[in-house]
């Protein structure tokens, strides 16, 4: 064990803030920096301070960026006629990577827990709603996970947005590609065979 | 995707200098950060800039410390007559956490491998040669890993400390507690077969 006070441990511990890092990998990763990448040590010092004074979140859509309106609201070739709603600025991340959406996105930063005291409040639901209301959306897609919060969210902003006679969308839930329906879970399965689609011809 | 020169990528690909981390889990931890623990993020980065600065080998022993001399070399409780050689830092960890050694260590900071360049003179082995000359030695234990190379720095080291009549020891090699031999590896089995103590009365 090293003292409890010195430096190299105080590195250790200070590395456990980041997810999923216990103390061995904490201590990995403090060996490592100190024995083969001091300069990148220092890079990520830097960028982590300045990250954490100046990122915010767009006051338009609620992602993460360091600027007022995030790059995605502002680009004036996105269309913002369409809304795109999501839990998480990993999912704009992974909706960004997977399809060529080309509108806006709306991040909650969660979802409707009202036992852990989240509400419409906490997640912003009134500057959607403002939205709504500036009368401008073509379309509404709900995006939110297909847990019993992100089905409960989803149905709440779909009721908001019903009021403004807005076109709502919801993705797809189903069987995914590649998988094979032996290895499916049961509720997948079911919900995939009752939401089955006529084949056109 | 989010913009290549974001602050947010910036701090994606920063983090990705720790060992182990990928894009995903980079991500992960960036929106962990900056959602969940920017204290803790700051205390980070202080630590470190600290730690890059200021933490290097003790002069004694080669161990990491923000000290000349690390708080093990320097404790006058702790034998100076015994020393046990070790790869790593990590190992001194492992060796304190696991055992009740009272003695010094020495670090080689790696292995000989002449293929890569490792020689005698990048392992520091002239200051351990030194501390063999002054002739206070009462046990010298080798602790390298058990490794081709692991073995053949050991080797080396012990051809250095014969000359002086140092007493030397080899950690013990054989099936680990617990483990059960039906699944233990071929080499390990047939050395712990070949060392095989006699049972004393």
């Amino acid at each position: 064990m090293t003292d409890k006070g010195s430096l190299l441990q105080q590195l250790i511990d200070a590395l456990r803030c980041l997810p999923g890092v216990g103390n061995k990998s904490a201590q990995r990763m403090a060996f490592h920096i100190l024995q083969h990448n001091r300069d990148g040590a220092r890079e990520l010092a830097e960028v982590l301070i300045k990250s954490v004074e100046n990122i915010g979140q767009c006051q338009q859509c609620q992602n993460l960026t360091e600027y007022d309106i995030c790059s995605i609201c502002i680009n004036p070739r996105r269309d913002s006629h369409c809304l795109c709603v999501v839990e998480s600025p990993a999912d704009v991340i992974a909706l960004e990577q997977a399809t060529g959406f080309q509108g806006h996105y709306f991040v909650l930063h969660g979802r409707l827990s009202p036992l852990d005291g989240i509400g419409p409040d906490e997640l912003g639901l009134e500057k959607l709603n403002a939205r709504f209301l500036a009368g401008q959306l073509q379309e509404l897609i709900l995006a939110t996970n297909s847990t019993v919060e992100g089905e409960a969210t989803a149905f709440y902003i779909q009721s908001l947005a019903q009021k403004h006679k807005i076109p709502i969308s919801r993705i797809a839930h189903g069987v995914p590609l590649g998988g094979e329906l032996e290895y499916i879970d049961q509720g997948t399965l079911a919900h995939a065979f009752g939401s089955r689609l006529v084949v056109e011809d």
